[in-house]
């Protein structure tokens, strides 16, 4: 794990949720980004070396709408960037960690990722995530 | 908002999130401290320029009990380093943003500490530190 990538927060309403980080953070986003896959919109502020991602569902069946109706608005998970997504899924498979999926898919930003389950990080979702280079 | 300085993982038990994470981010916790105060014991490993913080209360009246009482082991917070933490805390205050406390105190790791409350932000709670010099 080399740092953290991003934290990723859910929120309800994007639009609204920007103007609040914008004046915590003092920095405007640098981009947005639509992951039909995901069924969210995604906002990125950079924050040092790392940047905060605001999610937003854009169907009722988007993990981030089943996120905010089970627990609210809030911090959703964190990423770390990695050097080699596929090298990190065996080594932490065969530690026993438990894995959303088998196999890394393409998220925003560029990225090659894949999710950790919570039950194996102490309640917490871990994405690990590989910039692409195709 | 210089850059994101630790992010805060609420756990049951120290020993037992300490392997997990060790395991996960192949780094070894450079620092255990113990905050009174606040009814908790941290333990800290490096991410890049960040942190990663976990957190176990140490009697049933601390935060980090009550957070795990409601929802369960998961992040409880973001902790953003700031330059001065006075200046933050006036320019936050006048727009707006709801404070847990309006004076800064000493938190863990050397710092001067304030956290923003969850309803400012989205859910979030938020922590503004700064080094402390004395």
């Amino acid at each position: 794990m080399k740092k953290i990538e991003h934290i990723g927060i859910a929120v309800s309403n994007l639009e609204e949720a920007a103007k609040t980080y914008e004046v915590l953070m003092q920095e405007k986003p640098y981009k947005t980004e639509n992951v039909e896959s995901e069924g969210v919109t995604t906002l990125f502020f950079k924050s040092g070396e790392s940047k905060i991602e605001l999610l937003a569902a854009t169907n009722d069946n988007s993990p981030i709408a089943k996120f905010i109706a089970k627990k609210g608005e809030g911090i959703h998970h964190i990423a770390f960037s990695v050097e080699d997504i596929d090298t990190e899924i065996e080594r932490l498979k065969s530690e026993g960690y438990q894995l959303i999926s088998d196999q890394p898919k393409n998220g925003a930003d560029n990225k090659r990722i894949v999710f950790l389950h919570p039950k194996s990080n102490h309640g917490v979702l871990v994405e690990l995530c590989q910039e692409r280079t195709d």
